[in-house]
């Protein structure tokens, strides 16, 4: 229990509770309405947009349709203070979204030089002439300041209008999210003054969401003015973010640390990582400080799980493969399970992971290995093994731990849920913690 | 070159013009505004409407804050006719949005005898105890249409309200979207008279989006009155959509596959498959066809294949695995790529993929394999053999066909287009095409 004694930091350390600033985010482009792109671009701007302190109140998307983008910038500058836009300008639908912002801004299009000489540049690099729409992309309204992109045609801009500011960027997430670390993201921290935000994420597997908060509610009700905890799931992994809001970065510290070490003294049997990582990073890092190695035996998961190991860059460091053994041949032939066991026993069973976490190390010679087999669906489940039925087993030449799961819904859901809890169990597995 | 004297049918079946009708989709919760969350919902909400002949205007996230709520409620059912709201229904929050939709529809709260059973049972089967809140679900607005939620505890609401529709449904897809097809869908469709809409999806691989548009662009211009052409890219794969509207569905259909045959014998060489399909899936359709099987070997891509393949349900029929190899050892232990090819050419190059397409088909006592082998980055780029430069091979035991790329940009861009590369080759491999 924490008493309020151990949190006397806490009453001297008020952060002084700052006025949020807003933000809205409009995107332009049919493509966003019929559905035919997913707008990821508004999760990673709000994301960089609360690192520094601005709340995003609204998300608006819009059609490539002049009254839409004048009625959205309108209604946006009535209740926020930043104003982030992203696609229409493209080559093709340069036009409208240009002119509608000159309308909206009282601006001239002129031809910005420097721009011009990054746009032929561009085209030389790909070795591909420029044609008379890309040209005019370096055409920019007179009172602007242009946004340079670095990874594309489409210059952003950036205006500022009756105290607000409007920054407008390409819809491509590989040229905007350069465009909008690198340059808006500083010059909004210019402009405003922005109290100072620390976030500290503690990700946590194995207990779910309202399980973690009654056992930390205490802790949370303590939590002083100017922070905040909010909780993140994603399948089976909770985050849990502290976030704090202030004008003194040290005091946010200490406070953030003490949240930080009482939330950890009760539930840090479940966490397993902090800020910006993931199971397959951390799996990562500790094989890497072991000098250790692995590889995956995965049938119900068809090579999600090695495809989740090898997102992370560097990780033919410790990852060796992944024997995807989708049918029982492959299972014998490849991983050296016995026929026997597979027809006493069947493909999903302890028996066979057991075996398949074996074949696994011998057949990459590592250290460690994991394998999975189960029923992902729709079809093939029994009374005995419904669908979802899923066994898990992880282990090296010493030991192998093997588990039974039930997972449900659907087939990408149960895909999902074991890789990720195969990859909690061989994280516990190799840094000793309890499975 | 296409006639107009070929295309006299279509002068006689001008659809009738019909004013679209416009949805406004709003979402509601926070955890959209903090980017914890992608927006999937509206992507497929959008898909659905376009089939009945909605389009969306425009979408609106908002928070869990009762004037937001309010404000987006009253502007979207000012331009138009159906109002979409997903979210703000689970247990802790259901306060604040059902509260808000009272007030808006001037309601009262009443418990749904119906609904309440289904909580209850729903628990039952979860075994799990049902809490208040969970109880208070079950409550109404007393002139609402609720709507069944078989996949969790939060039913839907359907409100008409001068002459507008308003549904609300859970956040979860997994809830959401039986609750859209299944129920809100049909119900619009009863409601207003929809158009007749016919669409027809020409999926294409090996060929950019304005390269196709070139080739194909006086057939677009002849478009009659009632149709239109979207080119729907993602990666190297382009669908072209032809959408067709109007009040006689046979005559619909009928100029429908008259542009489809005049674009085929066009482009053919391109297109790959129709409407709801992929590559992986026409890999399975031309597999279980001939009664044959495939594997792969992966380096680069490290399971990103094995898992877009087994993604499709009954993969296994034809799909016997795949060899992740992601270290040179595995190549030559798993696929019996000589070490002197390694030694003299190097993991990336046509002789290494060569071999591990025949290892994998020894391996897998497979007809069909493919292989790939390449630099992801973001290190381990030469100036011989920079970062994107992958190799892909498809074969059989009779012949092996290889081919070079070179892919930019990113780690997980480089992967993606390797993977849908090397399963387009590999599907025209199998069906005979040209490489």
């Amino acid at each position: 229990m924490i008493s309020s004694d151990s949190l006397t930091l806490f009453s001297d350390s008020q952060p002084t509770a700052t006025d949020t600033m807003h933000a809205t985010l409009i995107t332009i482009g049919d493509e966003l309405l019929i559905g035919q792109v997913i707008d990821t671009n508004s999760a990673f701007i709000a994301q960089r947009l609360n690192e520094i302190g601005f709340a995003v109140r609204r998300r608006i998307a819009v059609g490539d349709i002049k009254e839409e983008i004048l009625t959205s910038l309108k209604e946006a500058s009535e209740n926020s203070e930043v104003i982030l836009v992203t696609g229409g300008l493209g080559p093709t639908r340069d036009d409208i979204t240009k002119q509608t912002i000159c309308e909206f801004f009282g601006s001239n299009l002129v031809m910005d030089q420097e721009i011009l000489h990054m746009v032929k540049a561009l085209f030389e690099k790909l070795k591909r002439p420029m044609i008379d729409v890309n040209r005019k992309q370096a055409e920019v309204p007179h009172n602007c300041t242009p946004l340079k992109n670095f990874f594309g045609t489409a210059p952003g801009m950036w205006f500022e209008k009756e105290g607000k500011v409007f920054a407008f960027m390409p819809g491509v997430p590989f040229e905007m999210k350069p465009m909008l670390t690198e340059q808006v993201i500083p010059k909004l921290k210019t402009k405003f003054s922005t109290p100072f935000i620390l976030h500290r994420t503690i990700h946590t597997q194995g207990l779910g969401e309202s399980f973690l908060a009654e056992k930390i509610k205490d802790i949370e009700d303590l939590f002083p003015e100017g922070f905040k905890l909010a909780y993140l799931p994603n399948y089976s992994i909770v985050r849990l973010r502290i976030t704090g809001s202030g004008d003194d970065p040290e005091k946010l510290r200490t406070v953030a640390e003490e949240l930080e070490t009482a939330i950890r003294e009760r539930i840090g049997e479940f966490i397993f990582g902090y800020d910006d990582t993931s199971l397959e990073k951390e799996i990562g890092k500790l094989l890497r400080e072991k000098k250790l190695t692995m590889a995956a035996a995965e049938s119900i998961t068809g090579g999600l799980i090695a495809h989740k190991i090898t997102s992370v860059a560097g990780a033919s460091d410790y990852f060796k493969g992944s024997i995807v053994s989708y049918v029982n041949e492959a299972k014998e032939h490849l991983l050296g399970v016995k026929e026997s066991t597979l027809q006493q026993h069947g493909a999903v069973s302890e028996e066979t992971v057991r075996q398949m976490v074996s074949g696994a190390i011998t057949a990459f010679k590592v250290d460690y290995a994991l394998a999975v087999s189960g029923i992902a669906g729709p079809a093939g489940g029994t009374e005995d093994k419904p669908v979802g039925t899923v066994w898990i087993a992880v282990g090296n030449s010493s030991e192998i731990v093997a588990k039974k799961f039930q997972f449900t819904r659907s087939r990408e859901i149960i895909m999902e849920y074991t890789a990720i809890t195969a990859l909690a169990l061989l994280w516990r597995f190799i840094a000793g913690r309890k499975l």
